[in-house]
């Protein structure tokens, strides 16, 4: 037996109008860039227009590029910052049934017109910032047929097919009747890192973008409303801000958007002037914020965050460390969130449940795993041989997830082998190794591909990262595998100290050794000046191995004795 | 282009598995009929359970259910209140690709009947204190093949398949994989309360149910997460008491069910002893306990209810002088929300906009409309001749409504009247004449039928009448329409007043005049002991016309002066 309710789709025009008709006079605010400083620096300029301009603006933009000829399901890309023209892209390019492409800004050039003609994208909305890479551009991939510029350029780019996006809209009539739009078209897409292989394609649909909004906006998610301002620090063109665009358009909160400005002092000003509630972003932007609130305490002007009441921090684990610092220097709450560019990304979140005590030990400790579900979003963990394992927050497996807006292939049907069935439905396997606990949450333990397995066991080099990074002389730390005659591998510790200060392997490993089976901690330590990190901020731990696989501990700065399994 | 997202439907049972894997230990409190008192009253006895154990119950419904040799799509009646056991059906029945058919147990035995033979039901759920129901209901729905008694009953009652339902639940096997479901399958359904004709079956998919929880959970909404206590004094029988079972569940906040005991005292009691912190409720519910309010504040003993941040009131209009009084007298927040039986039944809320400060005039005038929309809910206004009307706050018009959980047919195809086509897409025609403003606030204006036509222009009975209510010696009252032989039809007023208390037509309408127009002012006021309400709450303004049409000004208590419309 059927119901009988109404066949409405779940579509992105259904938050262009919510802002049009219910939110018009809310405020977006942007950091532009106004010029260069003596020294080369941006210099920022604040930009402050509405949701009503704003919804007036995307149609426009919708109707333009449906004048350029283009067709459902034509792509159109994004090489741009944080600002209210990309949130422009964000809402009228789906509702002109066009399927809006977010390009990586950090990546290198090559990689970038590669990702453009995989994606075969016929226009390029690109920020005037990046207006030299243009000619290249065009030069690579010769089916982009326009190219937008965002932001007032020095001189017109006398280049055809290249112009003003501004202009480019005031000329455009309004699309006021959107095309008919399934729930399962495609609304946007996302290239994975691709850390391993070409980067990936992940095609997100209308459906998706709608029920990914919906879900993560309440209390324990990200607790979005009206009255909310946000800045989301993460960059529009990663997995769509986490979503945050279209969340905080859905429920009429005011958006901030830093532009190029993500230092510290930047944000911290902003967060204040702005009288910020709510912002997401890595945990290195938290980092340099920390640092901004701490020497401005530290100098008796410390800045005024009274409405700040959550930030939201994701892409990699946010140390408990930091978590503390946080809370108890700052009185601000961290929330952790988990998720992939394949999830859209909202999977988990990791509030403190209810019934513990928010100041306890185990509140910290639950705060810096990475969290429990959203509704919709289902986690299991597998074993070698593809068998459910327990979840008793101790045995750790493959993390493997599905939900509604979880991918079901790459775009151009490439990768299978991270989807799978199992008891007749889809999975994608995550390529994390993770536990789960009896109330649901998840810690991730380590990326399979970075797990060390010694004497076969699994040694997760996340939790020994965290713990080495709480250690007050350590910037930042990667361990990784080392090859290992008895062991097969073992762990060596790869850390940059903070300026000026130093630390040896045995005060790190008395630092960490009362949280560890003695078996886990790493045989040596490396102290270097850099880790490399990749154009999402992880650290690319693949040169790391390529560049130490074959040290041995008796090269180190220590030589300790052979592992102790008897824990 | 189609995206490549995950076909996961969305189902009831996510909502299932969500309190079984992360919310265990959340606890639901019920209010049962321990017995009576020597004036026959119920005396309480407050049971308390968890989600944990409410999830294993549920899935043996399920499974005990599925064992019966019912079949998908099957309906389940329940003749039940607020309980743990109801909440153990709402997420049981559908589990198990059944349909949950909740019957209003305030209708007449003969319309019970007529609606559990409607609806075809093969299993009922009927709470003990209704057991005297059960020989007439089994002789009048020969089709009714199994009859489970929630909760216990002084002697077995020894009838042909009817059954101790705890019993049952215990000694049937949980289902733990549950049925393939269709998203678009049903779920629920529920009748309208046939103020016109007979009732009218609506069926809620597995797909809106979830939705609607979704949408309705954020801050601007019913605001529901985790650590919230939430009290549904709405019944479940209705509507799926706004969908606050499924919300509460799917994001983990406890629930408190009053059953039969929703008075002032018990209510005032339940929210303080279990620190309710979100409640919901018809307007009726609120006067009794703002009177037990104010009476034990009078006492000098007032209720402790710091943690209750909403009361959310629907059903029909909360007057803006009920809205006031909670907030100056009781520093408590009523929010408005509105919605019918063929919209599952959120459409909208009536929270303060930003920008507008909560404790100026405008604040409450907004607040005392029906509000804005949630997500993916579109309203409209259309004229007698079905042309789109002005949104500008000022023009009435014929509401229709359109959206995920919006019914797009009655059960068996009846009322297809009440839906219909515009511009390609399905709306549904409410039977209500509101207006909309510029920033998106509806305002019920009146149901159609009871709008009074004078010399061609509409007046609106809804808004006398709670400006007649907010005269502090009115209990209740309607305001409908008496024929008249110049203007078609006039207002006549029908109050009742406090008790002790007393009040002349010349004084309510120098209390209202500053309001309206003049020719808005009803002509008379009748006096009365009763007002007829309905099994839902509502007046039975049919009633009242067919026992007022004919009155004439000039028998009321005054004889006012022929309309003057110069204004």
């Amino acid at each position: 037996m059927q119901g009988n309710m109404m066949d409405v789709q779940l579509t992105v025009p259904t938050i262009l109008e919510r802002i049009r008709t219910q939110y018009a006079g809310r405020e977006v605010v942007s950091l532009l860039v106004a010029g260069r400083d003596e020294q080369g620096n941006p210099v920022p300029h604040k930009h402050r227009t509405t949701y009503g301009q704003v919804a007036d603006r995307a149609r426009r933009l919708a109707g333009g590029l449906l004048g350029l000829g283009l067709t459902k399901g034509d792509r159109v890309a994004t090489l741009a910052v944080n600002s209210f023209r990309h949130l422009e892209a964000y809402l009228g390019v789906p509702s002109a049934g066009l399927v809006l492409h977010t390009v990586n800004i950090r990546l290198h050039p090559e990689q970038i017109a590669w990702i453009l003609n995989h994606a075969e994208d016929r226009v390029l909305l690109i920020e005037n910032v990046f207006a030299a890479m243009i000619p290249a551009i065009k030069a690579a991939c010769p089916h982009l047929e326009h190219i937008l510029v965002l932001g007032p350029t020095p001189q017109p780019i006398p280049l055809p097919g290249v112009r003003d996006y501004d202009t480019f809209v005031q000329e455009s009539e309004a699309l006021t009747r959107y095309p008919d739009l399934d729930e399962r078209d495609a609304a946007a897409m996302c290239y994975t890192s691709g850390t391993t292989g070409n980067p990936k394609g992940v095609v997100y649909t209308h459906r998706s973008t709608v029920l990914h909004s919906l879900a993560s906006a309440p209390k324990d998610g990200l607790n979005v409303g009206e009255a909310d301002t946000v800045l989301p620090i993460v960059p529009m063109f990663h997995v769509n801000a986490w979503g945050l665009p279209y969340t905080c358009a859905m429920y009429g909160a005011k958006q901030v958007y830093a532009g190029v400005f993500a230092d510290g002092r930047s944000v911290a000003t902003l967060l204040q002037d702005e009288a910020v509630t709510i912002t997401a972003g890595v945990p290195t932007i938290w980092m340099g914020l920390l640092a901004e609130l701490d020497r401005a305490a530290q100098a008796g002007q410390p800045y005024v965050l009274g409405g700040l009441e959550r930030l939201i921090v994701g892409g990699s684990a946010a140390p408990e460390a930091m978590i503390r610092a946080f809370q108890t220097r700052h009185g601000l709450s961290l929330l952790q969130a988990w998720g992939m560019t394949e999830t859209h990304p909202l999977g988990t979140a990791s509030g403190v449940p209810y019934g513990v005590d928010a100041s306890s030990d185990e509140a910290f400790t639950l705060r810096a795993k990475q969290g429990r579900t959203v509704p919709l979003i289902e986690l299991d963990l597998l074993d070698d041989q593809g068998q459910r394992l327990p979840h008793d927050g101790k045995t750790m497996g493959r993390l493997i997830i599905r939900g509604p807006w979880v991918a079901s292939s790459y775009f151009k049907g490439e990768g299978q082998s991270n989807f799978f069935d199992l008891d007749g439905q889809g999975w994608f396997d995550t390529g994390d190794i993770a536990t789960l606990d009896e109330r649901g949450y998840m810690h991730i333990q380590d990326r399979a591909k970075d797990l060390i397995k010694s004497g076969g066991e699994w040694i997760s080099s996340v939790d020994l990262e965290n713990a080495i990074m709480a250690h007050p002389a350590v910037n930042l730390c990667a361990v990784i595998a080392m090859d290992d005659p008895k062991w097969d591998e073992r762990p060596l510790a790869v850390v940059t100290p903070k300026p000026g200060q130093s630390v040896t392997h045995d005060e790190l490993i008395s630092f960490i050794a009362p949280r560890f089976a003695k078996w886990w901690l790493p045989d040596a330590t490396v102290l270097t000046d850099s880790i490399p990190i990749g154009a999402t901020g992880k650290i690319l731990k693949r040169e790391l191995r390529d560049q130490y696989r074959s040290y041995s501990s008796t090269q180190g700065l220590v030589t300790p004795a052979a592992p102790d399994r008897s824990e």
